[in-house]
């Protein structure tokens, strides 16, 4: 099996490894981890960086100098095993006063108290070297459509993140603010539910230039949505700044499975995007690959490394077999018949206009459709290319 | 029951009224309708206008003169009955040519000839009077990740929509672009899947000034996610063009049921932003309530008109039902409690700045987080407060 | 509007509102709950029951003695109240011991304890006087296809339920037991998932006779299932014999919202089959009417109590407008239209036999099949007449 | 790669390579197929039988003499070929006669001629040597909760059954039928939608010793629920008589791709089921692998063949890795620490009662329940040695 480096930028975080099991029907079934204990175990297994919440870090309401220990002890055991805090994000979602969610919460005094304990995550971040400040709004949403003036909700989420983004600029960090949708759960419907939404609302913002995305396989999937393609539309519009990845089958619940181990034919095409690019090129991901998953509430602490290994095998065999993929002949002919590379052609001649294009009756009248139409992409065999590839039988 | 009337502004696509309940495993159940028939129906039970793909009117590959005769007969009856032709879009998914996608499609002479169809379908909805142009990329997707290129294909899909847009403005047309979006069928990802990701779209363009949305209800709830917050988004962003309004019951096949019958609480609610508008004020929808169903399949003519009768005596009493709603002082009571019009106040004081909020300890340490946690928002009590009223019952 | 009594029969969890808002993502936000003063105000808002875990009343491990103290605080509480215990079941989840199930834990000494826990539930519910014992296999199933062999889960699963029923028969309780199936969550996929699946289980069991089951309407409709045909087919089956009422919206995580919260119209032909019966006749169902939800977690003690009225109000509102649809006259004529009462007749003439029709032409050559397609079922008219009375609009 | 030969038994419908790639947006793409070709062509790729509905090979409608020349094409073609017809079923769903179902159809003379169809389609079907007649009743079911008399359907469903299965009794045909459940679409909610709903259905039937049932693949997973579990519970039951293979992705409309194109985890741990059997031994299928697929819309004649061939490719693929999965010594292990063998074992001891557990203080107050809390069942080790196998990388 290929084993996994620091070069392959593998990070996870604190409360992936940590999770002790605790779901809404049942209580935790590991004891609590100490995130220096983490830390080192990430290390032995092969990954590169970690990420954290505040609270994974520094205990709800816990004093400076309780802080500053934390800190301390985290950035000795991150210097000693030479992993890197690659992202930092903030909890807004387990204590009760965020409810109704942080930055777009009802309550006023609540949206005040949630961007204050944001920006001191930034601080937290910049102090330990993070590059990406990650931003899940959980709880920013509603059960019922007459629970919250949308727009108002807009306006000071817009709020919220510009004032973030403005005082990152303000003190000089390094970072990058990532967005990362949910489409629902804890909320009956949450606030920039896709990738899409998120992209929408970045474009509103004042400081919309470091803003972007932090997609999570399984909640575009729990939309039904394509991971891939969302990814791709991100990389498109030059946003997709983070990643999340893991497993989901189908749309339930959140259910945070190892990578791979939900929809394994879409974890072969997000690896062929991200270690591949677009196959007419275009901009490349270059950021972590970060994992957000679950180890299983039936596993003891051996399936929480086991767990964390798991995701970055998969993550590698697939590398191997999407590389492969590309540089087989047998697959590049199959996508110049399925006229892949034909899409990155302009469809206007160099210089031509709409009414060019209307005047020009080879596409109108003399066009032969019905010839057209009977075309065959061939789209078939090509997927059945990338399965051989995927099942390592080429 | 309320009776609609033209001051309503309710409007069908010819092929509503006009489906013949072919659909993946049966034929068609019911005659050809002519679309001087449905102006004529339509206008008898109380529309205003009436919208339509090219093809509805000029079967695909008609001659100039078919064109024009048929453009006459409509016009007549339209003038006659003083129905508006308020939409017009194009069919880019019926004909084999298209199998792969129009402004997408892998095939630049496909690509060429969708694209010049697009432009002829604007002349025709200027030439009609037409003030929105729709356009849905239904087939522009991919049912195998590796079978599109989609930098490309959103590259693609950018000079289409922009070549359109500048089209438009070029001749001087009074018409604004709305994409439709839609997560699937007949693709198994379709391009642009959500209301979020035309809005992200949109913004990438260089024309978006005039290219907004139509979102439809059944297509955001084929998602799962909630219709009203997809359209309180693109009221926001300004991008609110358009609507298509219909049913549909949870995450299937695209049902197309009448407006109310697939979710009638969320349609009270869709209702209730369109008529009412967000409760702090803001962006309002003045645009044409259009619906976009299929008669069932199991009905006859009599359950076309019936079903087209429907849609809008459902809108009427959740139009009642709304206002009475908003009016009943109980209820604003109630949204007070809840904190809705709370949310309306910026979060930051005037001129207070990030550095403000982070020096305010009534923002941080001095801030009651736990009594925060125990406020009561009382959602349920406003939410049955809006079924009272939906089922009129206050 | 409506206020409930105990003669509507209705009956409350103690665990609804007994819920004190932990979700996967946050914590408790409401303090606990004591069971007598739950039976207490549920008899002040006008319930006529209560049901519970064993869990709920006695902590898991505690003693006999303070099994005995709590279980005579609740006796007195429901004595003076004249509320009824109308069904007990077993807490199989929460414990880490359940974390791969109870019946079909790959571990023996944890089926061996499950199994002994439910007996023990059972005395409980026989002691109390409970005439419905509910076991809900909630931990019942697996994340990964390889973790469990079906065959022996489904011969435990059957050991279990016939063990339990045997018991039921050996002691002379008067108790039935009723399957709650749910498709997912917290396990990916729980064995028995819907109802159809539980009612096949059944019919394979030795005490099958005392066995039936006990749909949850959000559980039907997390697998997009319509509620009201599987409550149909158990009555059908005979095997209706117990109902967890509450509110769902689309495919998504286990909301557990008030009645009619979820989907509005699904509840009104809920609440016409469980009020008005079968069009035709047939079985009927006459038990409890009982809700399993959750209280928001975003109210407080108030949203406890306004969402347990809330469900009743919904439930007896949408009685009066489901009795009053079948009463209308304008109604009966439309089903008769629709061909609704014609189903009854059996298809075959009295004493016809399958070789009778084969020879029949009249259902053969003979039979005008064009014909019978144009007929129109106009259902989209009842449908619609049903929205009127739903909405209170006649 | 692995070559399909007649021993794999692999059948396909000729509905499935005649797909046009008509559906509700779009016309045909492909030239109808002559079934002598199909069957031809379907030799020639390796597979074994075909299946067909009696319209595919005889236009509904069609005179005796039509029939029997149609019907001695078809047999010449499968004698000279050597492939074997082993199922045949019954076209209810595309003429507009069936739009509101057959054997359930509220018109009870399209009930009658729906019937006799069936009959003389099960004549044909033991003319032809098949063993299986499927029944898919894709339009037994409503849009419209009120719409149908639902006990009355399901009498009228069981009258159908038990008529046509009394029918294959009476004439000596040695042919088993088989349900095909479905969720919905075409109907908006089919009855019996799950292989659960069926099985249950089945119980009730008076000929049901020769009624099981024919899950498709994407049919379970449209409702997100698990196939291989529904298999499982066939199997279980002894009812396991035919399978429809195919893929699908998610929830969404009815995508019907080739085997393995849709979730391919799922597809391995079906095949492992299939060739392997449950774990600690049981009921096997030893039924045809027979593929219910839609050849994509954007392919050419190529394309059908090619995806004709990608179904057994992967489904041998699929086999081999599943063979050494099972084979391999570290799984065998793994499976031995995750307990898979340990749930065969009776939960009670041989010759235990119920009251001899009750009596059992270790199943009881001396049970460490803590303790098993902590026992790490270590399933996602598992699950990473099936993804290994399945990808080929052990």
């Amino acid at each position: 099996m290929p084993v996994p480096t620091p070069a392959d930028r593998f990070s996870f975080g604190l409360w992936t490894v940590g999770w002790r099991g605790q779901d809404p029907f049942g209580d935790a079934t590991r004891p609590p981890l100490d995130p220096v204990e983490s830390v080192e175990r990430l290390a032995e297994v092969g990954a590169w960086g970690i990420t954290f919440h505040d609270d994974d870090l520094i205990p709800f309401g816990a004093d400076a100098a309780t802080r500053d220990t934390l800190v301390a002890r985290l950035t000795e055991a991150t210097a000693r095993t030479g992993l890197v805090v690659e992202m930092v994000t903030t909890n807004l979602f387990t204590h009760p006063a965020f409810k109704d969610g942080g930055l777009t919460s009802n309550d006023r005094s609540v949206r005040r108290f949630a961007l204050r304990k944001v920006l001191a995550a930034t601080d937290l971040a910049a102090e330990l070297g993070a590059t990406t400040f990650v931003m899940w709004g959980g709880r920013e949403g509603s059960e019922y459509d007459g629970a919250k003036d949308l727009a108002a909700a807009f306006d000071r989420y817009r709020e919220g993140v510009d004032t973030v983004a403005g005082y990152i600029k303000d003190r000089g960090y390094d970072l990058r603010i990532a967005l990362e949708p949910k489409p629902n759960e804890p909320r009956g419907d949450i606030l920039l539910p896709t990738v899409g939404h998120a992209l929408a609302f970045i474009a509103t913002l004042e400081h919309g230039d470091i803003v972007g995305v932090n997609p999570e396989t399984g909640h575009e999937q729990m939309a039904g949505l394509n991971y891939t393609h969302g990814l791709a539309q991100a990389l498109w519009a030059g946003k997709l700044f983070h990643i999340d990845l893991n497993g989901q089958r189908s749309i339930k619940y959140d259910q945070d499975l190892a990578f791979g181990h939900g929809d394994l034919t879409s974890a072969f095409f997000t690896v062929d995007l991200l270690e591949n690019g677009f196959p007419g090129g275009g901009p490349r991901y270059d950021g972590p690959r970060h994992f957000d998953y679950k180890p299983s509430r039936t596993d003891g602490s051996d399936g929480v490394w086991a767990s964390a290994r798991a995701n970055m095998e998969t993550y590698l065999l697939l590398k191997e077999r999407a590389l492969a993929f590309r540089a087989d002949p047998a697959v590049q002919e199959a996508m110049a018949v399925s006229g892949i590379g034909e899409l990155a052609e302009p469809t206007l001649a160099a210089g031509e206009r709409a009414a060019d294009l209307v005047a020009d009756p080879s596409a109108g009248p003399d066009f032969d459709a019905d010839a057209a139409g009977e075309r065959s992409y061939a789209f078939v065999h090509l997927n059945q290319l990338a399965l051989r590839h995927l099942m390592g039988a080429r």
